[in-house]
């Protein structure tokens, strides 16, 4: 029963757009990231992605409806099946809890998808 | 697609160990709790409990390994079927995600027991 420091697993890597894994529970991945510039327009087909911003400010974009804008202390569910696309304009720190089978960059096999993310 | 601001939604309720429900994803609630003094052990025979400590400090006792201690901006999973503890020794905010069948009481029925928890 570990208790995880946000700050202290955020200094464990560098990259951008490249989630790490920091526990599990009931299927799902709890991942970190840290995110800036944009990444890709993608949807996932059968899975909810929550997004909790720690640092900073994520926008996201949909293609039917205003860019939600989120800053430290602000949450947004993306239901599956909604395309969106994430940015951020600065450095931003976001943690995600989503099922385990998620691929980040959805349905779309792009350069930045990842298919082993790393556990921190 | 509602960004959710927490402070806000803190605002929203006074009372103790009672969990508002903010959003749903794959199944799960996403529930927001103000906690002071002590809880009641308990444990979920299914479900895996992800604690997100907003401000204050909360502590998890478990009957076989040391109490956890979890300030802002620390998490921690309990899985499925551990028996715990949740105090706080001053009023302290928390996140929490598990399955929307889970009982914040567990497999117990207490004065503290809430049925039915609010939306908002």
């Amino acid at each position: 029963m570990q208790v995880i420091n946000l700050t202290e697993k955020f200094g464990c890597f560098t990259a951008h757009w490249h989630p790490h894994i920091v526990a599990d529970l009931n299927d799902q991945h709890i991942k970190l990231a840290k995110v800036q510039g944009e990444f890709i327009w993608h949807q996932h087909e059968a899975e909810d992605e929550l997004f909790i911003v720690i640092k900073g400010q994520l926008h996201i974009d949909f293609r039917d409806q205003p860019t939600a804008v989120l800053n430290a202390g602000e949450i947004l569910v993306v239901p599956r099946g909604v395309e969106h696309r994430p940015h951020a304009p600065e450095e931003t720190w976001i943690m995600l809890v989503e099922p385990q089978a998620t691929r980040h960059t959805g349905t779309v096999e792009h350069a930045l998808t990842r298919h082993e993310l790393p556990r921190i």
